[in-house]
């Protein structure tokens, strides 16, 4: 049977479930690939440390050269994270007439027009199904599955770490404070969650999918975003009462005007299939003009869900199709942007707000009053009353509107908070428009 | 740019779909494929009938040898359904040298064996996304998304007409005779809709689907099937008492002692994901030991969702990667069966039974002695008080077990039914495993 020769770049959590994969299960491949995918290096950093994975002798390695100057090797899997030094070695490694597959999607995110150019001026190919959503194939959904549609819109969970602090959250009824540490105790959470929960690592997603999807140019910078991180659990509590559950979306919706894109804490109606999303599970719901809506749940990180899309990339590109697909596609080429993006200040949204209001007569007529000078309509309100037994003299008033641009809204809520009758900071929330179905 | 000349035999409503979006969206298929989709000819019976599509002038013809002839077309979709002459006019496409794409699912699961040898004999290729789930992209998913996994399950919910009528029954309480009425109305169910309601259907997919994923060479009939036409609301409202719904799954899981293959109504835990797919669509879930659960939902027919899959076949075709799909994997062939099938005799399962019981004192006792007898344990018991006010000597009792084996189960009911307190028929169900999430 024919071997094609394959190394592995960075034998962190990843490398290790990739490694597994190709030496216990070599007979899958082959009967996958039609051929053995033989594993001929695995390069790391440091060779003292302890392995996740064992490895038959001569395998491992500290130079990439080892890995760079033999031309045996025709596919490699780059798994390191972080921008530097993953930049230079995948550059190097296309240089070196290697096609490369990558799940590091800040490397795509940052620096994919140079990495997709100089591949392409190469010949050669990058595969990257591990970048997004882990173990859900959504890359190779998007960019061959439904190639006879038009795509109208994506909405995901594409952060496992978010998601999983806020089902616990709404599942416990535990603070944001105490969900993350869960998070961190059980391995979902890093020691700094930064990029996790301030909607960073969704955001680069995103970039991806939609670059994908509609062919938009965009810097993941440029999606406006919000985090979960300032999540209060009274919001948890409000949405429930009124059928909803918080998710943290990324979006990307084609509308008359443009392109919508944002990352931001979402509330969905109970009983949606986004809204059941739970744990440390990614999902996405992708519709075509043609296919109708798709949804597609899975782990969305994780050692082996993520070493199963690599080593499928390594399969595709062993055989041919990566390349095929890499060729047709033009990934971040030059090509002109076919879409334009749409302002931020115009997207429409239904908003869910909170506002920490005094418990005096006339405060809900002062504050629906600057709704209406700015045309947002109300859809329902919640306000309960104080609790007898509490001298405070405040209360939480929430409202949930109808559609409204993004812009308004804010400047409403701005000029809302303002008011003396509100006396604490205002929580303002997209809601996720709800489909009959 | 490159232009691929396509042919459409049968122009019912997919091949209308498909002709609609080759000629309306050109564009499309010329970003995603890097090439125009050229349709050359569409091959009907009858010349006069009235089309869904208007075509322009010299495509339209009632002569299949204006494709077989026309040596510039490469790619032909075969969407007519039946058995003959499909199979006859597959198997001149491919001898005069197309590489063909089809929907027929019951044309792969009676003939796939005589024409896979055909299109390898002659350095062709079949491509068929469209033959299982419609929109869902599942036959490209398992062959190739996932094929680093050993895959251990495959659960789905494969036909919509089903599903349309179990879930009608259950949301509006209509008895099954006025839910199908219901989806014959609204174009969800054919005038006779014996393939769909009696489980051929979902038997058909199933046996594509575990042919694919498991390498199992299995007849469709050999599947155990029992459809959805005896279903009775009654078994419908207790289901719901006990915090159940019923669908019909088709299911295919590799076990120790071979692969269990079952299509029947089956009760889901409520929430479940599998549980909740309503109206006529489908849904599967699959487990690979990588990549853990994914769940698939979406349109599993329909004009455009069907359309959709066969013309990214089409695609997938003319840019070269289904056939180098197709020669990997090595579909149908004369491999051996790298599984086992096993009896449905020995398959777990939990069961839910509905009996008809006289309302005499010592019924509960000698029924639930026969289950002991066969060594089946009772997981929950369900007997309401008889209406005061009805003079019926009859009670309906519900039991649901633990784990049994088909057999021993088949049996106990056999002899229970048989009991001279058990004063009607009695009615078995599976019920599927939960599972912790």
């Amino acid at each position: 049977m024919h071997k094609t020769k394959v190394a592995i770049v960075g034998m962190g959590t990843v490398g290790s479930g990739v490694a597994r994969l190709l030496l216990d299960h070599g007979d899958r491949t082959a009967r996958h690939a039609g051929r053995t995918l033989w594993l001929q290096k695995a390069v790391v950093r440091d060779l003292r440390k302890p392995r996740q994975c064992e490895l038959p002798p001569g395998i491992l390695t500290d130079r990439l050269e080892d890995v760079l100057e033999d031309e045996d090797i025709e596919v490699v899997a780059l798994l390191m994270g972080g921008l530097e030094p993953a930049r230079t070695v995948m550059l190097n490694l296309l240089d070196a007439g290697k096609d490369v597959v990558t799940a590091n999607k800040a490397l795509l995110a940052e620096h994919g027009a140079e990495l997709f150019d100089r591949a392409r001026l190469l010949g050669r190919c990058i595969a990257f199904e591990a970048a997004v959503a882990g173990g859900i194939p959504i890359i190779s959904n998007i960019s061959q599955c439904f190639s006879a549609n038009q795509i109208t819109s994506l909405q995901g969970i594409l952060n496992g770490t978010s998601n999983f602090i806020v089902s616990q959250m709404d599942d416990q009824g535990w603070d944001y404070a105490h969900a993350l540490k869960e998070a961190q105790r059980l391995g979902y959470a890093e020691e700094d969650p930064t990029m996790d929960v301030d909607g960073t690592d969704a955001a680069q997603k995103l970039a991806i999918l939609a670059h994908l999807a509609f062919g938009a140019r965009i810097r993941w910078q440029d999606i406006p975003r919000q985090g979960i991180d300032q999540l209060d659990i009274q919001d948890i509590h409000f949405a429930g009462e009124l059928g909803y559950r918080i998710k943290l979306i990324a979006q990307a919706r084609l509308g008359a005007h443009g392109l919508e894109l944002s990352v931001s804490p979402t509330l969905i109606r109970s009983g949606r299939p986004l809204a059941e999303v739970r744990r440390n599970y990614n999902a996405i719901n992708v519709v075509g003009d043609a296919v109708g809506d798709i949804f597609f749940h899975g782990q969305g990180a994780g050692q082996m869900p993520t070493a199963s899309a690599v080593v499928a990339d390594m399969i595709d590109t062993a055989v041919g199709r990566t390349p095929i697909t890499f060729r047709t596609l033009e990934l971040w080429s030059n090509r002109e942007s076919p879409v334009s993006i749409r302002p931020d200040e115009d997207m429409p949204s239904r908003y869910y707000l909170r506002l920490t209001v005094a418990d005096e007569p006339g405060s809900l007529a002062k504050i629906t009053s600057v709704l209406g000078e700015h045309c947002i309509s109300i859809s329902s309100v919640i306000q309960h009353e104080p609790d007898p037994l509490s001298n405070s003299p405040q209360v939480q008033l929430v409202i949930m509107t109808h559609e409204a641009p993004e812009g308004a809204a804010r400047r409403a809520v701005e000029k809302i908070t303002q008011l003396p009758v509100v006396t604490g900071p205002s929580v303002r929330m997209r809601v996720m428009k709800d489909v009959k179905v």
